[in-house]
């Protein structure tokens, strides 16, 4: 059994990681740490789990004191950091779900975060846990950085293509629309049902910080310099991304025929991702780890259309850490899911 | 393996009895039908499922041509009558999920569905599949009927207080408020997204044909006349029943602590109804098999309020089919179930 | 022209007053105020005004600096009184939109409020602002206290039947649920857009502050001791009450068509109480000024039912504070209301 | 008094019409007409207008009868087209409220809508009816063919931009979200409630219709060859749509300042576009006329961003359409327009 700790109890992703790891047949969830509830049962913090799990929340401080062999890390940006410092000389993997390792350097982050890092270190150590692109080097590493939620969506639908080089990599437009689980449980205006209920906006316009994360990627793999034009959306739904996402080709041939086959070699495979026939749609994946995608290219306007839909807690965050730590422990990468897409 | 097949594929339960029978350990779906769609994949009605169930819809009659352990009915009212007359002779198991077979006798039947019953013989082999009431007959059964999704919160909301005569029978009131699935996957205009979204109305006073099925049920607890007002509501979800219920209490000594004591002795061997401390919502059950309850009483008023939360789709339907299934082939009634409360 | 203060611009009544008073013919907004948000534009606190309504907000303490006609105070519980307290001398007419006054003393007002009072003389001056009720006491006074959204649904469905004696006023049962404006526009868990969204709770059981409010108005129409069962519930809508009251006649007499003269009598001079045919919904009532009534008897059970649906933030609020204005000031009631229910 | 006809009562448009002439000082609501409803009142068919508008429901053929100046068609694509023809010799003004007549010509119809023309000559009459571009012509014209509601909130947006030649008129993209309302009132898979809610989907892809509108309209503002991508999507939302676009400039100096400049002289004189300081939301516009418009450069990746916001019941059909009647009848164009936005 693998010997599991979740720090970080109280928001969607240490919730999420629970009621995946609840299943993995090989996971023993050991400890779940809150500061600010520690001493309350975990289901008091998230009622759905009563009678289920009712671990007492702990300080995260026990983690070092315990016996483990994983810890997943779903705490905030910049405070994870300081948690994977600590835990240079432990011999359990871990998990960040947080965006402090995602990145390339220290200065990279530091630009786009607007923050300090305090563990420069960790970037030579950190793997970016997108298994479809990245499964060998997460096999070997003990920290795992695990994906943003809009750049798994946009990475998964454009990697085919630019690995390739068929499209215009100066040019790439990704508009994604997001649920409202990816702004977090805590309440704040953006959050009040009446202000995303029956409604629809833009955010974060030319600067949200997951447009590096998918630019530094993207640019892995293929030399020519890439640009991403990247514009998230709020919708009114508690899960789900569908990234809509316009390139340019470039080479001579292009058709859905063979769109189609691009794909299905690049993601020959991944078992989570599913080359749809028809626009997915998000509920077509809520609850499991699977991104959809679908492909198409437009003759009259020399363009390729890409559709790309994943649940943002699950394959956008839990579930995305739960097949990182199936490879870091050579398991299968389906391993212990069992959480099928829940429509309606 | 039980070998098994779900008749009627196109609808909400056939969906959800195909989600939840996929990770039962002793489940091999072997079969289903559907004669609108026969010839298409399952997956071509529900594209959530694609690759991971694709079997090819089959006609009802190959029912009878294949060897199986077990057969769910997921279909119409008046529609599975007919099927369990032909499957008389067969030797598989059956769950009818429709309410052909409820009530106590064709008559009463025909009196509140407006419809003639074609199998009267039916009533004396049936039994009414609510495990918290009934599991030793359901082990003896090879037809049983499934309850509909509203008589099943009012009966485990009710029945600790009606079996043990602390209220007065004849003054029961059942405000329920349900999800739209309840109405099924046609479209029509009350599931109209407009008509629904952003809405609330009631519908069915004084005739909806599950006030029968809940009095009939209570009555067989207590033989004092038994009298109950059912009022359902539509809201704008997709799935879930609360149900409010008011009592008047008849005994002397009624309080929080007793009530509490009465259902946990009611429910002590019934591992999918959780007794909640704080009033239950409609997520924390969705996408399982649990039943919470919550109830207390008001001295000011002398009245008791219990509030009963289920899935409709799982403990209203499909995952109490699963259940009953458990039960007539000697398995634990938990048997299969991953699927915890997805919330959010 | 009724020169006319708004005290309290950052909440939902206060946007919704200014949203009706704008197109009342008579009515200038001469001020908006606001402590927390004073020196901005009213519309950069709510943008959707942009354009419209642009008063740069005032401290509070302006109003006593103008010349008025008529203040709206829409300010929280416990705010108000003080407000109230200090325009004693002033010339201009009041509506007070929080429960400050609504009660019969300020007795009563601790007991439910848990709260002191500290204009006890308040209670004296102020009109209950139900104008189907008290349409003459209100014009002649110039402090009234409007109604709170639960009540005037629940109030309005039971006048006729308790004036007339025609229920058990010992047994009064309002099940009521309510969108979520009713919990105000600040950010907290329980607005929180996935608690709320594809969920349904209740809340307050027994003890919310409205049930004395019920209680105290009905008590008004009938000697007999009177005692309400008040349950709330949240909706995931934004706006609307649908309250489902069930009573239980002591007439011999009772029929559908009894019930319907009943109310038609009751409220021929009301306006704004649309007797319905068939259940309504919410959205038959958003944005207007309706109190939509359907009524019906069941014969089964000797219980009536009766369904009242209004808009929570207008007939619940905003609304009917500019219809107590319109009286006040001898206008018709229905006076500058333009606003037709939005369905969809 | 301008005496009007509705033709067509039972879809959303004809019910909006309603609602928003129902306040217009200079309108007398003299008729309406619906071919499978006729014989009832209107309010049979929109409940919400019980007791406000019952006029009961005509056939088409009593307009031809009766003394007119105004009619709305609120008719499907292919149906208005044969009442456009038979009131050629009518002396009432005409607002169309389909595509029939929205395109430059019968063939390039056909070629979008599939579908034969068997009016071609109404294409030379009619006068595309947008008044923010086309004020004079419409005032002159008794034949407005009302444009398409993504449309609208496309051409708007785009409009300054591309008869001033700032951008490269050959790649235009217009990623839009509608809500469900504009797909008809009818039920259908595409409409139900759980297809719809907490769910989003792209669909159309390449091919809607409305891309060649906005491209028709747009190519009138400059001679250069111009392309739009244009992919909608639906949101679980009643009414509303949001277009964001993307844009490449051209010239050399581009800036937010310049920007605002641009939109603010192009606009002018047109009342019902908001451009806006920060990004708009749906519920910014709802049950109003506007059109809120945010417009913003992005010097990193060198491209514009445009987002426009409507509702598409409103200024996307029937709130257009009187705007347009007011334009057809020389009155101001804010004429008779009360319903402010509803938020939330």
């Amino acid at each position: 059994m693998i010997k599991t700790a979740i720090v970080g109890a109280t928001g969607y992703t240490g919730s999420e990681l629970v009621r995946l790891l609840y299943n993995h047949p090989d996971v023993e969830i050991q400890m779940i740490t809150s500061e600010s509830r520690k001493g309350e049962p975990f289901s008091a913090v998230h009622p759905h789990f009563e009678g289920l799990v009712d671990h007492v929340l702990q300080p995260a401080s026990a983690v070092l004191e315990t016996e483990l062999d994983m810890v997943f890390l779903a705490l905030p940006h910049g405070v994870s950091m300081d948690y994977v410092k600590g835990y240079q000389s432990a011999k359990f993997n871990v998990v960040d779900l947080s965006g402090d390792f995602r990145l390339s350097s220290p200065e990279v982050y530091e630009a786009w975060y607007k923050k300090d890092h305090t563990h420069p270190k960790g970037f030579e150590d950190a793997v970016y846990g997108l298994p479809e692109l990245h499964s060998a080097a997460i096999e070997k590493s003990s920290l795992v950085a695990n994906p943003g939620c809009y750049p798994t969506s946009a990475i998964l639908g454009l990697a085919p293509l630019i690995e390739a080089g068929w499209v215009d990599p100066a040019h790439v437009i990704v508009d994604s629309k997001s649920g409202i689980t990816g702004a977090g449980i805590k309440a704040k205006p953006t959050t009040h049902y009446s202000n995303v209920s029956d409604n629809f906006k833009a955010y974060g316009l030319k600067s949200h910080r997951h447009t590096v994360e998918i630019q530094e990627q993207l640019s892995g793999l293929r030399p020519e310099p890439l640009q991403v034009q990247f514009t998230p959306h709020l919708l009114p739904v508690d899960r789900g991304i569908l990234s809509t996402i316009y390139t340019t080709p470039i080479r001579e041939e292009v058709s859905d025929q063979a769109l189609r086959k691009l794909y299905e070699d690049f993601y020959a495979d991944a078992p989570f991702v599913r080359l749809r026939k028809t626009p997915p749609t998000l509920k077509d994946v809520r609850s499991s780890n699977f991104c959809d995608i679908f492909t198409t290219y437009d003759e009259r306007t020399n363009r390729i259309i890409t559709l790309a839909a994943i649940d943002n807690l699950v394959k956008g965050a839990a579930g995305q850490a739960m097949q990182n730590m199936n490879l870091q422990f050579g398991l299968p990468e389906t391993r212990g899911f069992v959480s099928l897409p829940l429509n309606p």
